[in-house]
């Protein structure tokens, strides 16, 4: 099954992502491989705040990290067309606003993993570090960036 | 205006940047990208020392990135001989040292971000993650990398 | 002397490492890139639990960094079949966790750097972040990634 058949069984509806007319874009595609700005939990409107071990728990955590997958999918299909244009999940970087001694950092950046592979199947495997960071743009508890490899424009 | 025209406008003088002997070199070129070593405010010759949130304000964070970035444009003109052989900028990842609470990392790298689009135009804008660290090598409040999609060598 | 061959004179094995059935693999091969997951200080089977600054010197995390870039060095062998097809390091992103106030994260990631150095001659020579993490997965001290280019399959 396609992804984008994928997504629609799951009854999921994308947003389209605006451009706008800052320094910061949300994707760049360079040769066939497609690099998105890092993205925080805005896909479902939910407010997010805080820190991992303290304020969320990795449960909270995976989430914020599904959420945040598909605000990245969100920009995929914006930048081009269709998600069935990607050809695999490349490299996912999955940072984790971190209290001291929080280290399941995983566990939460398997929201977005386990998100990828439901969606992309085999494809959808992919090279990871999910790691603790000391604070993140407006203390969102995760930020993602992901490398996609993409069909050539036909 | 090409970038190696605005940067005279400017009147920024870029420096040479020396590879060394050592493992780790300020960049690589592996097909059309070019990616540069993590780099800090070492332009100015201005010394920083600190974390964003204690002992500097993002405004001062701002002319770290800032310094940062002509730093990196000095790495890109070394390894390219013109800044005018660099097609886009495709990804920056800006690492701001960040005291416990700090969380205006986009601020910060934003004095990385908008010299690119002044010099580069619509090529300078990129995908980007401004994310906080617990610590950065010498204690410097920022270390930014940066991948740049360049022309083929004719 | 080849990669393969110099690790033959320094009398190392590298492991075999398995893919596993999860969405996060090893590595991602996609056109001469070969990116890898991050990795921590696996190889040895010495446990590794702590904190750079507190827990561990820049000594501890430089044999830490090492043998972390043996285990990524494994995953290699294991994607490629040989080191040989390596062309060259690409980029390097050492995480150290660090705790407050730690900031000799390139002392500890040359522990990675100065082997790939000692294996690839001029190729292993890399560009390279090396910077303090707030937290990592289990409390390790070190995570690795490493892009690299690669040989074309024949």
């Amino acid at each position: 099954m396609s992804a984008e058949a994928k997504l629609r069984e799951l009854g999921i509806q994308l947003k389209d992502v605006q451009v706008g007319d800052r320094p910061l874009i949300p994707w760049v595609l360079t040769g066939n491989l497609l690099y998105t700005s890092g993205s925080g939990p805005s896909f479902s409107g939910k407010k997010w705040s805080g820190q991992l071990g303290t304020d969320y728990t990795a449960e909270e955590g995976y989430e914020a990290a599904r959420d945040t997958a598909l605000q990245l999918l969100s920009t995929v299909r914006t930048a081009l067309g269709s998600l069935d244009r990607v050809r695999r999940v490349v490299k996912v970087l999955g940072m984790v606003n971190s209290a001291p001694g929080f280290s399941q950092q995983p566990q939460v950046i398997n929201g977005c993993s386990e998100l990828l592979v439901q969606l992309f199947g085999e494809n959808g495997r992919h090279a990871r570090s999910a790691v603790g960071m000391a604070g993140l743009p407006g203390n969102i508890p995760v930020e993602i960036e992901i490398i996609f490899e993409v069909e050539p424009q036909g």
